[in-house]
């Protein structure tokens, strides 16, 4: 439960001196930071944890702290939020560690790796066997910024196609959003993948750009309403067994704070972890029942990709060779999930609300009721606040990136 | 994410004067509290959560509110330590909801109920549908505390026998420790359970005072040393599908702090209950791979249990007639959790290192190598600070509570 190594030595000096009036006076200052979220707003689990968050870090310093959120495309686009923060275009981001593998595959690490570590046991990884002290160590500091978990999703669902999938070979030549390295694995069953950002994933449905997107879980699908554009829904997501979705902090930023400002931060990001998976495994059941009941879900065939990455394939040699430092720590995934993802583990408890996994495997005729008695999602709103733009000499975020949330005609 | 109806309005008040230095001040006093903790200090996990805990807090507000944490007998016996916070002989305490049925039996909510929710979705329940706000306000308040999850065990091992268990006849007679109200289920099939801190255990079964106790799961049993005296382990404790173990504050006290102080608390408790499961997620895996290579586990029988604890069980109806509020809840637990616990939810990633369950149910001849490779656990070591005793009026702390950690002859 040793969670601060970075803190330790920096909280040293401070205690060391204890002085009282003027000490305080300089260790609280007044300190408004932007933290740019990957996630729109219509999304209440993971921007209300990035929300969550901030309030915590307020209320912990009587208010001289706050965390301005800025959804997706108000300052910064989605899929740029990490690299912001390393350039110091925003002090925070929240974003998904893995959007940035196109920078360095070894990014993978702090979402999850493919046929990977559950919710609990990537936890365990990050927190108690040293993985995210690592990572920060290895990998972010290099890039100028810090990372701790923020939220976890929990198992998350193979998500939404347009046409029905009867074998494997039906990926063929289909467009697909999928995130991070399991787009390789995509790419290589002959699939066509795209990294597209939350907002961006119904229209691009709609208009035929894609032929299929996989995001989170049932509730969060829901939201974006993707099931009235792609009916049939599969499981699990074998890529990503859990979701961390990340707090990412500008290294110098961080480094100015006052020490226990820094604990706070860290100690907020814990509590919201906490809270965020809470979050999903109260909503997610629920949702996963008023899906199925107007449609289908059904397994998707996981064989063949679980062959394509094996330990000497390329994309896990092109992390080892990357880093050397972070790959050492495989075995230790491997001790934690003992050899191969348990579908169980994966879908978690939203595997009772399913139909039983081998009979419904490549189940024949699933359809799903457009519209039925689903909830429409909220029509889009998006604010866009004065001031600096991102990329510095870009006016207006590009088209892809900046959509935020379902839209009206969705 | 609301996690906080308690704080909110209090809250208001102070970001609303906006005051800088009196202020501060004011809302920045120094402050030390006791802290009782009902584990051993030898449990670095139960333990640990506690001082990670202080920690927390002391950082976030430069040493200012220290929490001084202590072991069982140290000031408060193990099993007092809730009754000592309410009669506010110490500040806080961190122990279990359920060592409180005793007082009222809505007090197993807060620890989990038989046959009830995993790790995930107690949290759930506590944190996102309520839960914990309706044990604060219609339960604990009315005993003078408030109380927080500080951590949760993951599922829980069923527990060490001194003989083997062939069928639940062989339950008979057995004097068991064993938790909460899993006690009454327990003496209706013939056993005479008992409530023993675990300090205690140790002793009372090398002693041949117990025949069998359950404390927690695969890392703290073998902290304890369990192995050595009673070496038939059974799984799954299917009346603790988690353990929340938690922290409890004086209300006055609590209502005292500065409203910032309020807030660290309760994000200090929510960030080390996410971390203290990564911890058993870690060390859990491990510990029962060389429990089973010393010896072996087998299943325990749930099923007679289980038509025992029905809907219309007495204790279900003793729980349900006493607190109303509560109970409407019910229907909200047996949604998260589809009518009835699953093994794999229960031994969690555990489950993994064991033999498969249904051919190792009652496999006969279990024979667990006394001593073998199994590491000692530390000897015990209790220091007796100065100062007031509780209860009032006692001088030394009774026998039974008082044993901290695995005797020297264990």
């Amino acid at each position: 439960m040793d969670r601060r190594s970075v803190l330790k030595a920096a909280a040293v000096p401070a205690a060391a001196t204890g002085l009282a009036a003027p000490a305080l006076a300089q260790a609280r200052p007044k300190i408004t930071w932007r933290l740019t979220s990957s996630f729109p707003r219509n999304l209440d689990t993971l921007y209300g944890a990035s929300t969550t968050f901030a309030r915590m870090v307020s209320e912990a310093t009587d208010g001289d702290f706050t965390i301005r959120v800025f959804a997706p495309g108000e300052i910064v686009p989605a899929l740029e939020a990490r690299d912001a923060t390393s350039k110091g275009f925003v002090e925070a981001s929240f974003t998904a560690s893995s959007y940035s593998i196109g920078t360095d595959p070894a990014f993978m690490f702090g979402t999850v790796l493919l046929f990977g570590l559950n919710s609990r046991q990537q936890m365990a990884w990050l927190y108690e066997m040293g993985g995210n002290d690592k990572l920060n160590t290895l990998l972010y500091s290099k890039y100028n910024v810090l990372c701790w978990p923020l939220i976890s999703t929990g198992a998350q669902m193979g998500g939404w196609f347009r046409k029905e999938i009867k074998s494997p070979e039906d990926l063929k030549g289909l467009k697909s959003r999928i995130g991070g390295l399991a787009g390789h694995v995509f790419s290589r069953l002959g699939s066509v993948p795209q990294q597209i950002a939350a907002g961006d994933i119904y229209p691009s449905l709609e208009r035929g750009t894609i032929d299929a997107a996989e995001w989170i879980g049932p509730y969060d699908d829901e939201k974006l309403g993707l099931y009235k554009v792609a009916p049939y829904y599969y499981y699990p997501g074998w890529w990503e067994g859990t979701g961390i979705l990340s707090l990412f902090v500008n290294k110098q930023k961080y480094e100015e704070l006052p020490p226990a400002w820094r604990s706070i931060l860290q100690t907020a990001a814990a509590a919201t972890t906490s809270l965020g998976l809470a979050k999903y495994d109260a909503v997610n059941p629920q949702a996963l029942k008023r899906l199925v009941a107007g449609g289908a879900a059904a397994r998707l065939p996981a064989e063949r990709a679980r062959r394509l990455l094996r330990r000497d394939d390329e994309d896990a040699r092109g992390i080892r060779e990357g880093r050397p430092g972070l790959c050492r720590d495989l075995p230790r995934h491997d001790r934690l999930q003992a050899g191969c993802l348990p579908v169980a583990a994966v879908v978690g408890i939203h595997l009772r609300q399913l139909p039983d996994p081998p009979a419904a495997a490549l189940t024949p005729g699933l359809t799903h009721a457009r519209g039925g008695t689903l909830p429409r999602g909220p029509a889009a709103s998006r604010p866009r606040p004065p001031g600096r733009s991102w990329p510095p000499g870009r006016d207006t975020p590009s088209t892809r990136q900046d959509v935020e949330g379902t839209p009206p005609h969705g």
